[in-house]
């Protein structure tokens, strides 16, 4: 990785269909679909900025494995009782910051905008999301995927995956 | 297409300058560039993903080959008489789909901001692009450029191409 | 460059790193990194669209040559003695314009959210880096980075490099 342009672009390729991908998930309301970017053995949390940079290991949303992820996605969808908004998410350019035997660290910020049902858009949530990559099966999964969000003001109530 | 790391970083590269030419075309007010990005026999609508869901055909904005393109153009500079607000796209991370004989399959997110004369800044639209893309004279070209908006809400008078 | 699908996704792979790497610095307060992505002799200024348009040299925020874009940081830091509000830049999609003697010259929309104490967040900036790219000990730096906003309203006081 890196040590050729022939890698590079490739790379960089993959890394940008997998968070397309992902975002196109959540935002087409094909959760389902969503723990499959994730590795059996994974974590996902929702969490501040500023939870983050404490180091505190909770977020206001957290899956400790892909059973877990999957069992967030149930609650979801029994939840759903009222009429959806939807959202968008606008996805950044993603960064490689390296690889080590646990897998290859990247970087990638986000944007998502909230739509109601009246037409009103407003910004939803910032941030990045910290990643832990592998590959398995041909395809790069998330081992690790910290959403950290620049507001502390996290809705609780969040509907969706992030 | 997709057999090697290489075709996937080139074609990812494609994607990623054909998406970045389209809309700064748009955002520098080039707009007479703008039916060169599609194919001669083409198909571009800006619709809801309400209406999209429910596979209604016709959008706001229809236009069923290049010379309608190129009409729309005509006609929003006719139109433009008073002095125009800008806009800014901020396109996310194109998905490739598949290839078909029709063509490659992409879906790309956006986000437009508009900025008022006096400084104000708006969400004004956001949503994604539903394309199928043909390579024509060694360039990627729109066969067809879906823009599915996510609000209902579309402004029917919309100055500009999305 | 261009001449072969190897260089094009290399190309367009490195292009998406530096932005990345760029707006993460900026994002995560490590300004004293910033200067870094410029070349010795650089220009770093930050103009409205209006100015641009008309050839204005001068922007809100001017700096010729690296040790001017390290005074800034210093300035920066100096007068940051309020706590800070943090940023996120979202940077889309890179356009390649095409290779001179003097550089590689693209072009990059990009848009900051800013997100107050709170937790409320808002559009800060729109518009797009006009770069013109070296390569220096195998890595692109900034030959000319000028940040035209789009909006005329570019707050004097910008706390943050854009």
């Amino acid at each position: 990785m890196g040590e050729s342009p022939l890698a590079a672009g490739s790379l960089s390729a993959a890394l940008v269909q997998l968070n397309a991908d992902y975002a196109r998930a959540i935002d087409d309301d094909r959760l389902e679909d969503w723990p499959d970017f994730f590795t059996e053995s994974c974590l996902y949390t929702i969490t501040s900025a500023d939870n983050h940079r404490q180091g505190l290991p909770l977020g206001v949303v957290y899956a400790d494995g892909k059973a877990m992820v999957r069992d967030r996605v149930t609650a979801l969808r029994r939840a759903n009782i009222y009429e959806r908004q939807t959202y968008r998410h606008v996805v950044g350019l993603p960064a490689i910051l390296g690889e080590t035997e646990a897998g290859l660290r990247t970087e990638t910020p986000f944007l998502v905008v909230r739509i109601m049902r009246d037409g009103r858009m407003d910004l939803f949530a910032t941030g990045r999301y910290v990643d832990l990559l592998l590959e398995e099966a041909g395809a790069l999964r998330f081992r690790e995927r910290l959403v950290v969000c620049d507001s502390n003001r996290i809705d609780t109530l969040l509907a969706i995956p992030l």
